[in-house]
């Protein structure tokens, strides 16, 4: 039986341009939509690779009244030809999202072009993301169409690196 | 600035009936399909939570000739309803996966609801999971639709609980 993943590579060429993306990454945002109450966040955010042609993403955020979880989600980053983004994101309210997006110096900005979800899960209809890195300092606003809400400003943070990527 | 996330609460009573797959697991598996040679991997699956209705999970796997990463892929595992499973999963390769299913007992098999994809990412049209556990042991098998392909049998494993699931 084999008890441990081998060790990450090389970057791999093709997520070069996402090297400043790397990164153990926390920090405070804030939430708004046009059906909910403004609320505060603490964020944790780790981008990983492993020699491949991705990065492996995973991000969750909690209350900053009172420690409890809120969101998160998990998924890959890519970057198949020069200045293109590809996004895969899983999120735990039962949304599977798809996007991609021009990719300029360290700024990004993707938009979906796929939202599926389970049974349960409420309907989202666009999510766009805008991220930009400036060396250990990491912003992000998300737009989301929603529940029948057309789209609209949903988060902003800004993140600091704390560690470089685990492996 | 807020430099960890908390700590995980109780267990949500939604997921009680996954509580099975809680853990960090490690093993190896059997890979085949028509359009390619059979292979051996070794894979490492995480399932945790944070006291909310879902379970994280994160899987790896590396080749057993050299160690090399082969795929991985990270969501999220929902049981809204008693019996019934939801899974939202995202790949590396620019696939998004949505799949349902029937849980009985420690047996769970879900199927593709709704498969997404990237622009250069391949085309995938049916995904069948049967897992099941057994204490300490975990099995699944996979079957897939893809290149045209029809359903047909991709992947089989066998891990074991190396430890409790991290926090």
């Amino acid at each position: 039986m084999t008890h441990g993943a081998p060790a990450p590579g090389s970057l791999h060429p093709d997520i070069t341009p996402l090297a400043f993306l790397l990164g153990r990454w926390a920090g405070e945002g804030e939430g708004r939509y046009p059906t909910i109450e403004p609320f505060a966040y603490g964020e944790e955010i780790t981008l990983s690779h492993v020699g491949k042609p991705y990065l492996a993403y995973f991000q969750r955020t909690w209350s900053l009244d009172d420690g409890r979880p809120l969101h998160a989600e998990t998924g890959y980053w890519r970057c198949p030809a020069a200045g293109h983004v590809e996004l895969v994101v899983a999120h735990p309210n039962g949304i599977a999202e798809v996007g991609e997006g021009p990719l300029t110096g360290t700024s990004v900005e993707v938009s979906s072009t796929a939202l599926s979800r389970t049974t349960t899960a409420k309907e989202v209809t666009a999510v766009v993301r805008r991220v930009r890195g400036d060396g250990d300092r990491l912003t992000y606003e998300l737009d989301m169409a929603a529940v029948g809400v057309a789209l609209s400003s949903h988060l902003r943070a800004t993140l600091h690196r704390v560690s470089a990527p685990p492996s």
